[in-house]
């Protein structure tokens, strides 16, 4: 039986056009795969973006899950329309590239780079940085990008204490929940890592209060949503040297307007959401075997909790 | 019975006063730790750095062993007067410096953070870097310093082939040696790090004709020891684009000297010797435990091949 899957991420179609059919190929699904669906209620399976063009899903009747091809679902897990069972992209790329993101940007702060990539006086100054095993790190967020980055930063040293909002245990570190927790978290650390999905729960998770909390001159780094942080509340603790640093991949409005505050801060750091991308090579891996599942009855991986929100 | 132990490295002393003391008590030696001998005939350990006052072993008929605060001996595997057994410092927390040095850097230039860390014009550029796992790096030594950094790169995923002077085997990573092995090496790899003593056999390792074999806008890491690389070689390659950058940590004349075009060259990083340094709590240890083995009648660890040079 031919399944029909309509590839709704009109704008992610040139990098899926090869990979994700031959995906499919080597998987020994007979499928058919269009980008219009003539008749939606033919249509077994939904590849889709949140900025796709197709917003309505009732006509949908028969489709099986709308499998997105983004790790975020905040801009789609919203829709009333969507009733099928939603799937998020978790791809072994896109987390490879979040932990060297967040690995990378750790050292630079950890070592004190910066000095050392900017030095037009010449200073010379051999005063070694501490240990990574002195640098204490808290991890907000224990979900995949979470837990793969507290790992690697573990294995080089990093003492890490992870954060979830609800109790997580048998993670194989130190994890804290909740508001005491948040507060026990942030004041134990040097250097903050926001890693959270955005949520009603999580907007605004670090704002004047919880910043407040923390050790005076810590580095924020946040590869997260950009919605996590109170932006004026960061920018005014940058101004008063309570954060020495800020390290922002993601941000409320993308790309970063030109007059915003952070391009010109000399604390923060503005990379432009490079951190964690899908790799089309990858993901089809992950399409297809969502794709395999619901076609032989198994549940499928990576289900979106619609009352959580992720 | 008392053992005499001379501390010459004497600008070091401030450090380990109190640290190497307390670790000989623990491990249960009776010790005397005096910092000039009265009578040189009475001393059973010499714990030493390059930089000390003492060149001349003579008199020191005695000895039992000269230990070294350093993980480099250059400066007096060459001293004639050296009959006693001397030993490498080969600190755990050298090492661990040394990977968070190797690693920070080679995610550094893998991200391309420095566009991002100085950005003047607020380019918003969100193409992604390649995967760890598409970045082939080449460890040039294979010593415990170039082994702990390899696998802690290959544990990020990097694609590290190593390479010593003489044929290794059973590292656990693809390892070369020779000229014909230097030569696939560096061909091979977009990030290449000099990690090797210097010796007669490592100066100039890379000089014009073996940067020549590097692929087009290769990184050098050296965070080994300045005599490595041939300085005016590496500026023409710098200049030319052969190499894209040049993170260097250890340079023929420190403090590298002001006027030293490495400073203005906008494609070399400067840092100031502070990849590995010698962590007094953890290297007081391994100097109590070459001094246990002594006393034991045991192999010393870390003993310095005279004939090789390290």
């Amino acid at each position: 039986m031919t399944v029909t899957i309509l590839f709704a991420a009109h704008s992610l179609w040139d990098e899926y056009r090869e990979v994700f059919p031959a995906a499919l190929a080597a998987a020994g699904i007979a499928a058919q795969v269009v980008t219009e669906a003539a008749d939606p209620a033919a249509v077994d399976y939904i590849i889709y973006a949140p900025n796709a063009p197709l917003q309505d899903f009732t006509p949908f009747t028969r489709t099986k899950a709308v499998l997105n091809l983004w790790a975020g679902v905040e801009r789609i897990v919203g829709n009333a329309t969507l009733t099928q069972p939603l799937c998020r992209m978790v791809d072994i790329g896109l987390t490879e590239g979040m932990v060297e993101w967040v690995v990378g940007h750790t050292l630079r702060h950890h070592l004190g780079m910066d000095r050392h990539i900017v030095n037009p006086a010449r200073v010379w100054d051999p005063t070694c940085p501490p240990l990574a095993r002195e640098r204490p790190v808290a991890m907000l967020g224990m979900g995949a990008l979470g837990l793969a980055c507290a790992r690697a930063l573990m294995a080089l040293n990093f003492p890490v204490t992870g954060w979830s909002r609800t109790e997580k245990t048998g993670l194989g570190l130190p994890c804290l929940h909740g508001e005491d927790g948040l507060k026990q978290a942030l004041s134990g650390a040097e250097i903050v890592v926001t890693l959270l999905p955005k949520t009603p729960d999580t907007e605004n998770l670090l704002d004047a209060r919880r910043i407040g909390w923390m050790r005076k001159g810590a580095v924020i780094l946040n590869p997260g949503r950009g919605p996590l942080i109170d932006d004026e509340a960061l920018l005014a603790a940058l101004d008063s040297g309570q954060i020495g640093h800020a390290t922002l991949d993601v941000f409320r409005v993308e790309p970063l307007p030109k007059d915003h505050p952070f391009w010109a801060h000399p604390r923060v750091t503005v990379t432009p959401h490079i951190a964690a991308d899908t790799r089309a090579i990858t993901a089809a891996q992950v399409l297809v075997e969502n794709i395999r599942r619901g076609e032989a009855g198994q549940p499928f991986v990576n289900l979106v909790d619609r009352a959580r929100g992720y």
